[in-house]
């Protein structure tokens, strides 16, 4: 089945959205092996996570209202957050993919939230340090992620933050909501 | 009517808290000349603003609690951000501060929010640039709020996250509520 909806993205996306697809899933699957995530859902949902991140502005908006996906001020004005929970929307009706687990997973790892799983932490974790990202911390945030899972998270929530403080971009409340749950879980 | 408040305050308040409580209301009121708020309400509400900061944290949830104050995830673990809604109720209970814009803007003085008015906006960085506060950065604060309020708020906000990052605290929704309320606001 994964064949098939690699050959399907292959079709829809750039050559370099799937090239970062591919690097998601498998350090997806490796941070899996490390913490004990499910493997198979790892690698399917990082294939899978950005399945709606080359869609319009007005696309995401209208496929994010017609399926009943909460629209924040913050998301009006930045719509591309939207393809994260429009990603889970297209994930199944598209790809077949039908995993509730898989599908939150998609629907979270752009802003992060709280309640995350293991397994939407580890997506959401390997979204930042596949081998084809590179920023400034990303290798300092690789080191983090083989050692300690909830030092990694914090950081990548911290990195998002400066990110978007820099750009002088809306802070998506999720975020914050997802940091501060990380925070007060016991360790 | 000021200076019997003062008087008390100066019987509560440590040395120290009422002279940066004597800094934030004069420099609410030069800020408040400067973009047109009320100065008498700036003044009152700037002296006033930290009534019940030097309260224990077992005082501050219990008086949340009995006034029915929200009291958050966030509240329970930092109990001192509690000193800002607590504070408008002491304001009222024990001085006599009956203006429910200066009540507000003590509620706000600490973690910022959305639909804050002006005078809450002057307290809140008033707050942060008083004469008597030194940390890296209050310079270019002192310099942006003498021009641009906006601008100014928004550094304001960009310092907080920036020190509760730096020490791995909680960051209050409210704050990132109200930075993102500054930047959907039409200029």
């Amino acid at each position: 089945m994964n064949e098939e909806i690699h050959k399907k993205l292959a079709k829809t996306l750039s050559s370099k959205r799937l090239k970062h697809s591919d690097g998601v899933s498998a350090t997806a699957v490796r941070l899996a092996g490390l913490y004990g995530a499910d493997l198979e859902k790892a690698c399917l949902a990082g294939m899978v996570h950005d399945c709606a991140r080359e869609m319009a502005n007005n696309i995401l908006l209208q496929t994010a209202e017609a399926f009943g996906i909460l629209v924040t001020d913050v998301d009006k004005r930045e719509p591309i957050l939207l393809h994260a929970p429009v990603g889970a929307v297209v994930a199944r009706r598209d790809y077949g993919v039908q995993d509730p687990d898989v599908l939150q997973a998609i629907t979270w790892h752009t802003t992060g939230g709280p309640g995350m799983s293991l397994l939407d932490n580890v997506i959401f974790l390997a979204d930042f340090i596949e081998p084809g990202r590179s920023y400034p911390g990303v290798e300092r945030l690789r080191a983090l992620a083989d050692n300690n899972l909830r030092d990694a998270l914090l950081a990548a929530y911290d990195q998002t933050l400066e990110h978007l403080m820099a750009k002088g971009s809306l802070i998506h409340p999720a975020t914050v909501a997802g940091r501060n749950a990380l925070l007060l879980k016991p360790e």
